[in-house]
């Protein structure tokens, strides 16, 4: 067996941030003959390791690609290329997931206690007025079970929220409250005080908060929004800003990013707008989910985390 | 045994806040016939639920006195009131402990995800130039390890911080580094990012952290202050503020409540006031810890969490 070529395709400031890691990865993988190289003749390419804002748009002449390991947890933007045939992989890595369990629990909290008046308010205004009620007594809701929203949902239930969840299609999670389908999805709003969407973009998720779902929400609720900018009805959205429907929203994710100078939410006094920031594949631990599918296709083993083309994610 | 006299001395808008949860936690103690009283001859007064700001200063005419039963968790205007002779119960509230945790994680992961750049900086630039380390690689170090400090540094271990702690006396609690005493406080603060204040206001604790030991923590360090407002050296922390050897300090309390207006914690730009609010007696879940200091003090049980008049607390 030779040794497998190995395609880095993604912004040329990502690979010396990558490359030392993913050499140690492989190395550990018993893979330390690969050629891993971000310039290779297509056809002799085994594996790309793929941004999908890297110049490879067209895998067409990649006429051995065993698989393509996307760097991303979300893959809308690859599952539509109809020039990809070879397996796809998705990104799942503990310390994106452990970034994305920081960011919500602290957004989440942030709310829950309504930092935010004291933020603004150093004004030597002593506004002790009010308390918040204890973290068992504010239901959030976790719209999308994947290996994210998994753990927020039990980091959360760990604080002591009651949590409740929100999948497709049916899953049992220990310490959560589970709903799915769009029969589930009033239930799983209707007692949500906070709402983080951790769902993937797809046709079936786009506009899955819209003036008909954000309505099935208590007056007030806040939405958390670290997962992808469709999933949210931009107009609705605003519109039950307005009425106090809804209390708060802070997105890190839309549908134009950088979000244009112009768009309403950065003036909107109930929006914090975060710049995508919430988490991101960490190069340490992405390598080694790299170097171990790498393993198993070389071993003819089966790759992890393969995308469903149908399903989309 | 007669059923026991029990006045509720505190301020007065606290009392419908609390009848309701002390008569039913005494009825489930088995003491439904006791007198639960705002108004009654001392010399009758068997026990007092005692808000230290309430009139009751001088206990000499309390004449049978079996206990005082704090609902504050701090006693530092207690103590030293030398007219008490009977036993001083601290107050240890399962709802209290769960606000302040709260609070403090919240609070944590504020500084640590760097949200206030995001809440202030909703002016149309996308700032994604940096996300911060996980939380693994963010050392934060509590001081003072009695129930409150050790529910905290529990709750920052199960998100991931590498969690230091302090302590007078010796302490040995799982998941948490710890270090006492006087030449323990050095390696404490030696690689804190954040320090989270959880001391006792006592004379051994006041200016705890002062122009010394504050040169002693990382430069950018942050301080997060829920405990008391003496433990911290007011000027030193200022200095060190403005030199940037601490980054910024969150302060809840202070040497004087309200913070006066024109004190200048509240213009300056590395401190966020808030005001004495990270958490409080919950009178639901406190009014259980009374209640059962009560029916031990009539079965002849030894009172539960004594205050020591020497240590202070």
């Amino acid at each position: 067996m030779s040794a497998p070529t190995i395609l880095f395709a993604a912004k040329p400031d990502r690979w010396p941030t990558y490359e030392p890691h993913l050499r140690r990865a492989l190395a550990a993988a018993g893979i330390s003959d690969a050629n891993l190289t971000t310039q290779a003749d297509p056809s002799d390419v085994d594996y790309i390791v793929y941004a999908p804002n890297s110049e490879v748009q067209d895998f067409t002449p990649y006429t051995k690609l065993k698989a393509v390991l996307n760097l991303w947890a979300g893959v809308e933007n690859v599952t539509g290329n109809a020039t990809l045939t070879a397996p796809l992989a998705r990104m799942v890595d503990t310390g994106l997931t452990d970034g994305m369990v920081e960011w919500c629990v602290g957004h989440t909290l942030r709310h829950h206690l309504g930092m935010d008046t004291h933020i603004h308010g150093q004004d030597g205004i002593w506004r002790n007025g009010s308390v918040p009620p204890l973290a068992r007594n504010r239901p959030v809701t976790v719209l999308g079970l994947g290996a994210l929203g998994e753990a927020v949902a039990q980091a959360l239930h760990g604080l002591g929220f009651p949590v409740s969840g929100w999948s497709r299609s049916p899953k049992s999670i220990a310490n959560v409250t589970t709903h799915h389908g769009e029969e589930g999805l009033q239930a799983a709003l209707s007692r949500a005080e906070i709402v983080i969407l951790l769902l993937p973009d797809t046709p079936a998720t786009e506009n899955i908060l819209n003036a008909k779902t954000l309505a099935a929400l208590p007056e007030g609720a806040v939405l958390i929004n670290p997962g992808r900018g469709p999933l949210i009805d931009d107009d609705a959205l605003l519109a039950a800003l307005d009425s106090g429907q809804i209390g708060h929203a802070t997105l890190d994710v839309f549908r134009q990013e950088p979000l244009p100078e112009a768009h309403p939410f950065w003036a909107h006094p109930k929006i914090t707008v975060t710049p995508h920031i919430a988490s991101e594949t960490r190069p340490e631990t992405a390598s080694e989910t790299v170097a171990e599918n790498i393993r198993r296709g070389e071993a003819g083993e089966p790759f992890l985390h393969l995308v469903d083309r149908n399903l989309g994610y």
